[in-house]
């Protein structure tokens, strides 16, 4: 594609915010990367904001605290992948010829809402059954096991490197290293997910503003181009087939890669939803960023940190950064971006030219359907 | 625009259905507009669910049901203008050469998770102060009465009409003739609107299947075309200007004329968001069909008659053909289909070239902001 540029990216702090409102959260990360374009506001033409548990019309109650009134917003859920899709909404919206600057956000509070594991969908017969995400990551944590060699101490290294990573962004929720041996004696979640495997829940908004190429020379001289997105739905037969491996996250990386013209291995630097540690390894094999079955090897061995092979999850991802849903697909695409444009501080990724967001959600019918979108960008 | 064109078109009946899913009506009625259009579902590269009460990927639980699974899905949420909003983001997909064969739709279940009027949000004062729907709507009545001398006879005569051409419509909730004294004896909601000036809550779905004009000559020589279709949020102003008039239904409608190239004296037949009687004038009024202030009359006078000069609701509206959220932008695309098609059975406008759809939801700050979708249809 390559027609739709990001000029400007904000996000909030990611934790615990009993006193603030979503519309507080979402002004903030709205006005962080308008600031940030150095845009007037008022050049928006149209907003699409990703949340689950904020009620009505959202994105509008957002927006009018930024007087930002008129325009069309739409509200998209897409359980953890909303923001991502509103996202791509918008770059689809650009490429149409409708819109040249479109505003893309996810603003989300958890605390207060829920508590623990996300309550399955009262249609969701698995889910009533006990196989919440929890359980069905722990399920297939054994089987990678089984299948790899993979150890409960591979998976510690992901959340040891994830929680490294954190210490270096100020924007974390959880900014505390931690060894192996503490996340093999956290609590036992699901067998052999402990505590420190798991994303924590969180409060926090991410936003990015969209240009076209047409209009994007007004704007900057240093564009970051969204070279390739796409969304995927998973398939019926994921449930049954290989689950070390996601079917939907292949897809939607297989679209992103051919739409910019690269593969896997001309990636420098990749933001991936690990919700546990077991769906970093599973997913960044699925993206072909790792071979199969290495995932627990390579972060190990290392190749997985800022400065090794293929940096993941630089931010501290969803496991340190923390998982606020609506908002985490926006808040990667924000860290990639400025890991491409040198701005990524102490935990900058050196050189890196090609970043890919992966952004995923939802479990349907037992199997792991919902939406995935995976995003590539190039400076 | 005129490049997307509606190929297919279907709706559950709206009603109370206490032993149904929302999986179920969603699968009827996306089943139907595929049966409709006469397509392979295979052919579908992307798929809209508008709703708000359905939980998370509420459109990939519909869709698994019939097998449609892989490709792109988003839920939108727009409050009662959910469906309308996905539409015309299937729309902007199709313009941007992305897809050429997209599925809209809305599927909701209100009986058993709301009571009377839709709760307000959290964070909305005004409505926790008691400013809900029912009582916004009578203010603004009460406006309109003294501006331009409506009445609460001419209120009740919408109901009136409403309820008679819904007894023709096969598919509405409530299929009952009521008379004005009828309406005006019964109870006492908000003064001056009574429980018949009022839409019921209720469970259903609908679904259209968009094309592009690349392929669409592979699917029927008789399709209706999209001529126009804006979507607008309500502006700051709204809340402080003349509440007999609404703004982002007057810009939403401008922008859709403007597209389609047509005046709102075009229009033969419209589909409009009659929450309560006095939201059918209002925004007869604001969408240019009636004159400023003549809304009351115009109804009394039977212009807005299917026989009439400008029918409007043929299908009962929102008020007797029922109201399931998510369900009603697209249902109410699906009668102007119909219409257009010369397929409206006995409540068939004769002779109907150009179809006008308006679709409204949510309040943001005490002014009506959230979203406004306007459709213009031409066969």
């Amino acid at each position: 594609m390559g027609q739709v540029a990001v000029i400007g990216v904000g996000m909030t702090k990611f934790g615990k915010f009993p006193d603030r409102s979503v519309e507080d959260l979402g002004r903030e990360a709205c006005w962080a990367a308008i600031q940030d374009a150095g845009i007037d506001p008022r050049a928006i033409q149209a907003a699409f904001c990703g949340h689950i548990y904020q009620g009505s019309v959202a994105g509008q109650r957002v927006l009018v605290e930024l007087g930002l009134t008129g325009i069309p917003i739409y509200n998209i859920e897409n359980a953890c992948a909303s923001s991502s899709s509103g996202m791509e909404l918008g770059c689809l919206g650009i490429l149409s010829g409708q819109w040249d600057v479109v505003l893309a956000f996810g603003a989300e509070k958890l605390y207060g809402k829920i508590k623990g594991a996300i309550a399955p969908d009262e249609s969701d017969i698995e889910g009533d059954l006990g196989i919440v995400a929890p359980a069905f990551w722990a399920m297939r944590a054994r089987r990678h096991m089984h299948q790899y060699g993979t150890t409960p101490e591979m998976l510690a290294q992901v959340s040891v490197q994830n929680r490294r990573n954190a210490c270096l962004n100020p924007s974390a929720q959880y900014r505390k290293a931690v060894t192996v041996e503490e996340v093999l004696s956290s609590r036992l979640i699901a067998d052999p997910l402990h505590l420190l495997d798991c994303c924590p829940i969180g409060d926090g908004a991410a936003a990015a503003i969209l240009v076209s190429d047409r209009v994007v020379r007004q704007y900057t001289t240093r564009p970051v181009w969204v070279s390739g997105i796409a969304v995927s739905s998973g398939s019926l037969e994921s449930g049954t087939s290989d689950c070390t491996f996601e079917d939907l996250t292949d897809r939607a990386a297989k679209q992103a890669y051919h739409r910019a013209g690269i593969g896997p291995e001309d990636v420098n630097v990749a933001e991936i939803h690990n919700c546990f540690t077991i769906a970093e390894i599973v997913r960044s094999e699925s993206l072909g960023l790792i071979p199969r079955g290495e995932g627990g090897h390579w972060v190990t061995e290392g190749k997985t940190a800022i400065k090794g092979k293929i940096p993941i999850n630089p931010s501290g991802g969803l496991i340190a950064k923390g998982h606020p849903v609506g908002a985490t697909g926006v808040a990667q695409v924000a860290e990639i971006v400025w890991h491409l444009r040198g701005e990524a501080g102490d935990r900058q990724v050196e050189g890196a030219k090609v970043g890919l967001t992966h952004n995923r959600g939802g479990i349907v019918g037992g199997t792991e359907g919902g939406a995935c979108c995976v995003t590539i960008l190039k400076r």
